[in-house]
Parts: C-alpha cells; sequence; structure tokens
C-alpha cells in the first residue's frame, strides 16, 4: 500500500495538504472529528481519481481540490455511520468515533457531514454533478441493505456479490472519477470512459479488500484478520469457494455462520485457499482491472492517464 | 391536536393520499420501513405548510405534492435516526424503527431517504431549493449536536435554548414555507415573509412540544410524560423555571439530572409548574405565534393565508 504512495505522491500530498490547511466544516466538533479520522491514515484514493480524471480532460487538479475532498469525506461519513451500524471497536487502527463519542454524535456527525457537502456542492457545482453525488449515496445505501440481507446466505450467487459491490463501493468511485471529468472539461466521450474506469477500478477495489481480509496481518489491516468472516458477510473469496462445491468445506462455513463454531476462523480461511477461492478471487481482480484499463482508451495520453492506469494494476499485486 | 385536522382536511388529505397512493422510493424494504412510521400517525404539518405557501403565493397546491412529501420525509429520516441516537424504545407509541429492525438499518434507512430525497430534489428543482434543503438538514443536525452538548446544563441561557430550537426544529419549517413559497411563483416579498413565518413557527411549535411532554398525557404524547426529564434535556418550560432563581428547585433538578435521584420527575414537574415555567412558555408561545401572524402580513388575502394563521393560532393553545 505504501508503494502506491510514494510512487504517486503529487495528488496523495495536494489531498493531504488541503485537508490540513483548508479544510473545515461549520461545525467544530464535527471537523474535529473527521480530521482525526483522516489524521489515522487512508490513501485518498477517491480524491485522487477525481484529480486525475480532472487531468486527464486537460483540468488543473488545484482547481477542483474541493470537489475532490467531498468525494473523501463522502467516504468518511459512510465510514462514521459504518460505525455504528457495524458496532465496530476499531478503524484504521484507532478508536472508532462510535467509541470515542458515542452513537449520537456519530450518527450526527455522518448526517451533518452528508448535509454539509450537499449544502457546498448544491450551491457551487453545475448540475449534474449535486445529483450524481446524492444519487451515488443513495447507491451505497442501497448496496450496504443488500449487504445486510445476503449476510450467511451461503447460496449468493456471484452476479449478486458484484452487483453489492458496485453499489456500496464501486458507486462513489465512478462518480469521483465521473465528476472530475466533468468539472475538468471533459468531452462526454471522457465522462462515459472515466466513469467505467471508476466503476470498474471500484469493483476490483472491493474484490481485492475482501482478499486482504483474509490474507494480510492484523497490523496492516488495522482490524483482526478474518473479520468478514466473523461479521458473516459473503465476500468473494468464500462465494467462489463455496462454489467449488466441496461439502465438507460448505459444513464448516454453516457452523460458523450459525454460530455453533466460535472458533473455526483459521479453518474456514484455510478451506476457502483449498477451494481454490483466493486464487479465483485473483482472477475476478484482474478481469475489472482490465476492464478499468480498457476503458481508458478514448482518453488523450499523458501522465494522468498513465497514473490512473497504475493504480489500477496496483490492486492486481 | 386532532381539532387541527378537522379544521384543515384539504391539505392534510392531499398529503395522506399522496403518501398512500403514490409515494414510493427505489428500495422496498425502506419504502416499507417508511410507510409504517407514516401510518403511526403525525399531522403532516411541514408538508401542509409547504402547500399552503404554495397556494398563498397563488400556486396549485396539487402541482406540489412531491416537494410537500420531501419535508415530512426529511422528518421521517431525522426520526428514524432519532431513534437510533436516542435508543428511544417507542415513537409515536409504537415500536421505533431502531427496535423492529435493528440500528444497522435505521441508520441505512435514514441515510438512504436523505439520498434518495436529494437525488429527486437535485433532479427535479430549480437552485435554490436544493441548497436550502441541505442547509436545513446542516442546520437540523447542527441543532442537534448543540441540544446534546446543553444536555444538564441547569445555566443554559434562554437565548442558547431558542437557537437550539431554530436549528433544530424551526429550520425545517421555514425551509417547508420557504420553499412553498418559490416554487408556488412567490415574489421575493412574499418568500421572506413565509420564510419567517415558518421560522416562528417552529420556534413556538418547540416550546409548545416541550410544554406537552410535561403536562399531557401519555396515550396522546405516544411516549412517556416527562421523557424530556429522563433525557436530561433542557426545555423551555425547565430553563424559565430555573431563571426564577429558587434554590431548593435548582437542588430538586440538579439530584434528578446528575442521577441521584431516579423517582423525582412528577416533583420537577410540580415544581416547573411552581416556579411560573408552564406559564413563561405559555407567553413565550403567543410571542412567537404572534411574530409568525405578523410575517404573514405582507401576503394577499385568502384561504391559504387564513389557515397558515390558524395553524399557529392553534399552537398558543
Amino acid at each position: 500500500m505504501h508503494a502506491i504512495e510514494n510512487d504517486e505522491p503529487a495528488m496523495y500530498k495536494l489531498v493531504e495538504s488541503f485537508f490540513r490547511s483548508t479544510f473545515s466544516t461549520d461545525n467544530p466538533l464535527i471537523t474535529e472529528a473527521v480530521k482525526r479520522m483522516l489524521a489515522a491514515g487512508g490513501k485518498r484514493l477517491r480524491p485522487r481519481i477525481t484529480l486525475l480524471a480532472a487531468s486527464a480532460c486537460g483540468g488543473d487538479p488545484v482547481e477542483h481540490l474541493h470537489l475532490a475532498a467531498y468525494m473523501e469525506l463522502i467516504h468518511v461519513a459512510t465510514l462514521i455511520h459504518d460505525d455504528v451500524v457495524d458496532n465496530a471497536q476499531t478503524r484504521r487502527g484507532v478508536n472508532a468515533t462510535a467509541i470515542d463519542y458515542g452513537n449520537r454524535v456519530s450518527v450526527l456527525a455522518g448526517d451533518y457531514l452528508f448535509a454539509w457537502i450537499f449544502k457546498n456542492v448544491t450551491d457551487g457545482y453545475p448540475h449534474p454533478v449535486p445529483n450524481i453525488l446524492s444519487a451515488t449515496l443513495a447507491d451505497i445505501c442501497d448496496g450496504e441493505v443488500l449487504q445486510l440481507r445476503g449476510l450467511g446466505d451461503l447460496d449468493l450467487p456471484l452476479a449478486a456479490y458484484v452487483e453489492i459491490a458496485r453499489k456500496k463501493t464501486a458507486s462513489l468511485f465512478a462518480a469521483s472519477a465521473q465528476c472530475g471529468a466533468i468539472m475538468g472539461g471533459g468531452s462526454a466521450e471522457e465522462i462515459v470512459a472515466l466513469h467505467a474506469y471508476g466503476e470498474a477500478y471500484g469493483i476490483a477495489f472491493q474484490m481485492n479488500d475482501d482478499l486482504l481480509d483474509m490474507t494480510a496481518d492484523e497490523r496492516s489491516l488495522g482490524k483482526p484478520v478474518g473479520n468478514d468472516l466473523t461479521e458473516r458477510k459473503m465476500t468473494i473469496p468464500l462465494v467462489l469457494a463455496l462454489g467449488n462445491g466441496n461439502a465438507y468445506f460448505r459444513g464448516q462455513v454453516a457452523r460458523l455462520y450459525s454460530g455453533t463454531a466460535h472458533d473455526g476462523i483459521p479453518g474456514v480461511i484455510a478451506g476457502i485457499s483449498e477451494q481454490g477461492g483466493f486464487e479465483g478471487t485473483r482472477r475476478e481482480i484482474q478481469a475489472y482491472v482490465t476492464r478499468a484499463k480498457t476503458a481508458l482508451e478514448p482518453l488523450r495520453s499523458g501522465a494522468a492517464k498513465e497514473e490512473l492506469a497504475k493504480l489500477a494494476d496496483a490492486l492486481a499485486g
């Protein structure tokens, strides 16, 4: 992950210095909560994609820092609400906002942040930017509701998994790229291309996130390994492994997800690996990375286009 | 409260039949949760004020039912989140959404509703309507945060109470009237007048709500009498009663609010009454009702203007 940051310091630094120096909301308590979450880390991928998309269309990234920041802040607001929703104890290795400030303030802080973003966007940005951002938030919520309904559903089809990932994760990457393209002065073709890039990138990103949850170490994750399994989520390595049809493995997962075996996480992770879940996930990620890069083809050549391609490649590991 | 509904069936019935027949979001689970909350009751004051404001400016209420519905739905979404925030067990006498569906779905349902409203408003309404609605939501959250910070603060000044009421409650009434006026084709003067009406109405409404919490019966409230005292809220009857300077009464409140006396609610309510808190609240309500009606003066004479004045008078009891 650090490799990505070192490869591309320009946009990352722009975003970081904006958050450190310029950013504040009208509510000091909420500004503080947001700055605290931002200080805990994160790769700022969404705002970087906005700036790169604007740049790829001939715009000047520096002119679109506010818009880029809103993309990260929509993400931050959903994280703040996720912490309430999932009763999460930690987020990015530090205490969740909900633990430090209480659920009451977390719900309000997320709501306030959404409202503050929409207030600024409806004031300063032309149609359809405000509409894209609100439709994106609706998609994110819709995706989360679908995910909740699919918890523990061992028969969830791959297509349903992809639809959830598209809504809850990829929609914001797609909007980040699309709005960057619009404000950067992109042509209709460039705007469509960058939306398609963001969507494919976001699906690959979610798949990679699922993979890391089971294959990375706790320190780099900032949360326990196999946390998705604890939450009975149907992640892609699990969906693909179950698709292999091994009855013993299915029974193992069923026991864990029905709550009759609480110590089964390492065994299920080993089972996912044996059933080809990790290998299959890497293949799917590669397919979406290829799709993202293919989407970039209509764009003019240049550093921004190259960096977008590199960002996608970084997901394929 | 039923008297209000019987006095003015036209707008109430318009709104109700819209919610019953036409309303649905893109997410069936959330549509169901919202319809369930709507079916539990409510006077639909915000949408009625939108329709009356449009009508008072010469518009046809029937053309503004969607806009009116969004005002009620912003209110519903904040109630859904309040239930999470306050860990409320009941709302309007029925189970809170959070109890029936779980906190996870409640947070998502509220977020989705905000997003769905903004998606529609940014698509179908001209500037500054989308901006007014997002600024209003920011105000509501800001007011709730201020209220949380003021919990149990026995020295909260009346002006701080009014500022909280203005943000958390009156801002949405003000926006309901203002947006109705804008879409109804009102002049700049009419729009300003109706905004001022809505703001004064909303402050009086909150004060009346505070009063009813201590003086109405549990059945008509749909929640326990004195619930605000249980939550250590600084409502106006309490603020005014404390302002009277009686040391015994202050001690009584301090014991209840520090958690050392859990059975003190009836005594504190009696104390508020003795210290003139209810009488003072009725005077303040009357002052804001007068202010609301004065704000209506620039409007053309007619049924809508009269009904707006009647709505305000109903708060003064």
